[in-house]
């Protein structure tokens, strides 16, 4: 558990060798179950605070990816025997993170490999917009109108990276990708709620000052009080009042008075006049009932989204452009699956290109990432049991939206990246993360990742997204009206060859291999809607081909 | 209060059009003392977690700074009559934060300014170290044996600026220099104590889960059991409760039995095993003890150290170039001024350039950014209370030490920027919070704010600093005997024409003019030991003259 405790740590490499390669295929499993890639009917993980993804709109191939970082190899569970893929060949379904994983891992292990790509460009979910591109959902094409600029863009899908995603991140480092910060909690932030404080945003360094406050405050006097059931004796008493004065700035009656913590009078406004004058605390009842608290304010504690968080420099699409650098050429694109079918010994996938007839491919396995609500009409010769699992899949409907502006929120009140909530169904503002200082931004003005905001969004069409966010924004900064504009937004269940934003449901029988067809993807995964996940069932995927290759 | 109310909000601009100009200079200089800068026997503010700045060595000028971020002018305070100066000539001692923004600011009223800095670099303590760099103190010289890198260098003194500290942020904005996310807290840092946990280093994610767990639990069985003096209604109870549950990771018998928010077993470690093993919950006893809430828990929820925090790209001297770039004629360097005097309608200066004899120069004003250990030995015709005022007046005795090294807090411990503390001298660890993902990087080996830390610091020689912070490091990061290298250190109270980090006396008399003479400085702010203090200072100082010449 310590950091200084490190002759009891058990690399994965020697972890591996020691259950994987000498003791069999079983042990191998259960290992890499351990290492968090999604075993048979275990946890779906996760839950709120995901993280969705990009979609398959017309684009010109990327460049290459700029290579300056470092040139270590990422840490993946590379114990696979380097020649297990000899003469055996898989076809990958779907150019995204786990896909791509799946490529760039067994082409070291001499498979093979070709993927199908049903758009015309790599990357899945991992997308990022700017000047001139193209969003196409199944009834209606946006083109992003941002002014071409390095910073001005939108990351869709993904768009932060959890500093202990190693895999992820480890490839971001092999590839030279550089990181930045991705703020969460930006205490300058603001959280809003139509029914709570007269429809007032506030600011969220108050609302966080004032809940350590008045909850060290009744503790510090129940305690100083003996009136818990639980008695101290009187040097511990005496710390933990202690620690309760310091924990929510109590003054020395024990009294929440207030704290500069939360800010100044006028604070949250550039040319505020007085940098003295204390906010009144705000009353526990009203805390209370302001229900920021059910997943505003604690949001930035659970553990993917606790700092540090991470993000590409220059756009979460560097990732995928990186890979795509390195697997690019097994890429078919705009190569649609029509049928997935097995054979004696392997697999045949039949394809449609760009206005061509449908053709077909055999192969010793395949690899099917295609998220379920696609799949789910793809004709197959799956089990039945995994026909049914895929059949109810569900995912979430999440979009995002996002304008250019004048970035008045650094300008006139001093909001650098970061979060503001609002009820409304836009749920979410997020103020840029690069680029600060500069005279224009990119504000993402939605992130409808509930399920009500999300179908809501779904629903719309691209203008009354705009118009609705626009209209709600403004609740909590007056300068939408006038200042944001060239609205552009995905709506994920809307994107074809996507259809959702990420996987909820248990993965159950389809972490399970059918026959030589395995299954990858994030929602296969126990971090469901998160990159690393598409990589852990990348990695759960080529493991259990190369063990039916090598035992 | 709230950001929506805009049809309130009062501009800085016209709050001092209509103080100031119209109803004259007493007015204009409350305005000003009530836009937080300094005013006569006020607050020393700040406190504990100030941030020191940079020395005076040899080196050559830098180039003009680039030039391509934003171009909106800074929100400085400027309803000063643009012909305020014309005939008038100040003489500026110091071309640090302080003095670069007089000279930048009275330039563009027409004054004639002349800066005399003792050094051969412009920006005082706001300094960043780079390879080939030479750190010179009373009694030591050190060569800076970094690799050349952008990403190599070490900000010896301020290293970040709150969001809130809209002045100098401003001027960065006006200047086009860069900045980048700061992160203080990292929930993947450590937390160490020689006596707590058997010495064992505890991830900050752990206590901080665990702190609000176990409040949580106490505060939620007594609402639970009607303990507290405090009587609430049953709905409010249960909504309390709820909250409580939230706040904590409660389970529904109101129990902590620990928290994912606390990270798995190992989870410290890259390669760990297991992304699901919960850890035990610490008791609450244990936390106490831990004495970890004292400052390390608490620190970034400090009005100056919550974030978001930002830092130049490329190391906080960009800021002090860009100044520099703007005001750099008017810098004699290597200037070291011997006495300053009164004459009857200005001040006469004398100073020595290297080699030279003394000489003296006359203007109608002098602006003293001196520090006040520096200025209590040069000669001077100062009142005997602003004498008693230098005299007395105490700095911070804080200094920081650097070592290049593998990234391995990034590699082996998913430790992307933010600090880790520790109850030995060194007292903080700084993760490098730019060039993430790249083979090596700077990390801050020792920030001792501490007085005695402070003290003892000051008292090694290079030699024995790095010595004893490789060896307390250690204490944290095993890797330190091995992989820590080229270590370089500051003491700011040895470093010749600085003689201290920052000022911790209460500015009193100092904020008020002799005859001619004003102060500026840090020291003399609301924000002692921030940059954003020197400029407030700086337009304190400004004030004052412009007031004197036009009223």
């Amino acid at each position: 558990m310590s950091v200084a405790d490190k002759t009891d740590q058990i690399s994965r490499r020697s972890f591996l060798e020691a259950l994987g390669v000498s003791a069999g295929s079983s042990m191998m499993l259960r290992a890499s179950a351990a290492m968090g890639l999604a075993a048979a009917s275990t946890s779906c993980g996760g839950g709120g605070g995901s993280d969705a993804n990009a979609s398959p709109a017309p684009q010109t191939p990327p460049p290459p990816p700029p290579d300056d970082g470092g040139s270590l190899a990422s840490p993946i569970p590379s114990d696979w025997p380097s020649n297990a893929g000899a003469n055996k060949s898989v076809i990958i379904l779907g150019a995204g993170i786990a896909g791509m994983t799946c490529a760039f891992e067994m082409l070291k292990l001499g498979y093979t490999c070709t993927i199908l790509e049903a758009s015309n460009r790599a990357g899945g979910r991992n997308r990022t917009i700017r000047a001139g591109d193209q969003i196409e959902e199944v009834d209606s094409n946006q083109i992003c109108n941002f002014d071409a600029d390095d910073n001005l863009y939108f990351n869709p899908g993904p768009a932060r990276i959890p500093h202990h995603h190693e895999f992820i991140l480890g490839y971001c480092r092999e590839f030279g990708v550089a990181l930045e910060v991705f703020t969460n909690d930006n205490k300058a932030a603001l959280l809003h709620s139509t029914s709570a404080f007269g429809g007032q945003p506030q600011i969220a360094r108050s609302m966080v000052a004032d809940t350590r406050g008045r909850i060290s405050e009744l503790l510090a006097n129940a305690v100083n009080q003996n009136q818990l059931d639980q008695q101290f004796s009187d040097g511990d008493k005496t710390n933990i009042i202690a620690m309760l004065r310091q924990y929510g700035d109590l003054d020395s009656q024990l009294n929440y008075t207030g704290s500069s913590r939360a800010g100044f009078e006028g604070q949250e406004n550039t040319g505020n006049p007085d940098r003295e004058s204390m906010l009144s605390p705000k009353q526990l009842i009203a805390i209370v009932n302001s229900n920021f608290w059910q997943s505003q304010q604690e949001f930035s504690q659970s553990i993917d989204q606790q700092g540090t968080l991470l993000q590409p420099v220059g756009g979460m699409d560097n990732i995928a452009k990186a890979f795509e650098a390195r697997v690019g050429s097994t890429i078919t694109y705009e190569a649609v699956v029509t049928q997935i079918r097995k054979t004696t010994n392997g697999v045949n996938v039949f394809y449609q290109e760009a206005g061509a007839a449908e053709t077909s491919m055999s192969a010793d396995y395949c690899i099917c990432t295609i998220p379920a609500p696609v799949l789910v009409n793809i004709p197959n010769d799956f089990s039945s049991a995994h026909q049914s699992a895929i059949q109810g899949f569900q995912y979430s409907q999440s979009g995002k939206m996002a304008f250019q502006s004048r970035r008045f929120w650094e300008q006139d009140h001093n909001i650098y990246g970061g979060i503001s909530w609002t009820d409304q169904d836009i749920t979410q503002i997020w103020y840029p993360n690069n680029g600060f200082g500069q005279d224009e931004g990119i504000i993402v003005g939605a992130y409808t990742f509930g399920t009500t905001a999300g179908s809501n969004f779904a629903s719309q069409s691209p203008e009354q997204r705009i118009s609705s966010g626009t209209s709600q924004g403004s609740q909590l900064h007056p300068e939408y009206a006038n200042e944001v504009n060239r609205g552009i937004s995905v709506s994920w269940p809307k994107v074809p060859f996507q259809l959702g934003a990420w996987g909820i449901s248990d993965p159950g029988i389809l972490v399970n291999a059918d026959g030589n067809i395995y299954f990858a993807g994030e929602h296969l995964s126990i971090l469901q809607g998160w990159q690393e996940g598409a990589v852990l069932s990348a990695y759960h995927a080529v493991n259990g081909i190369v063990i039916n290759d090598t035992t």
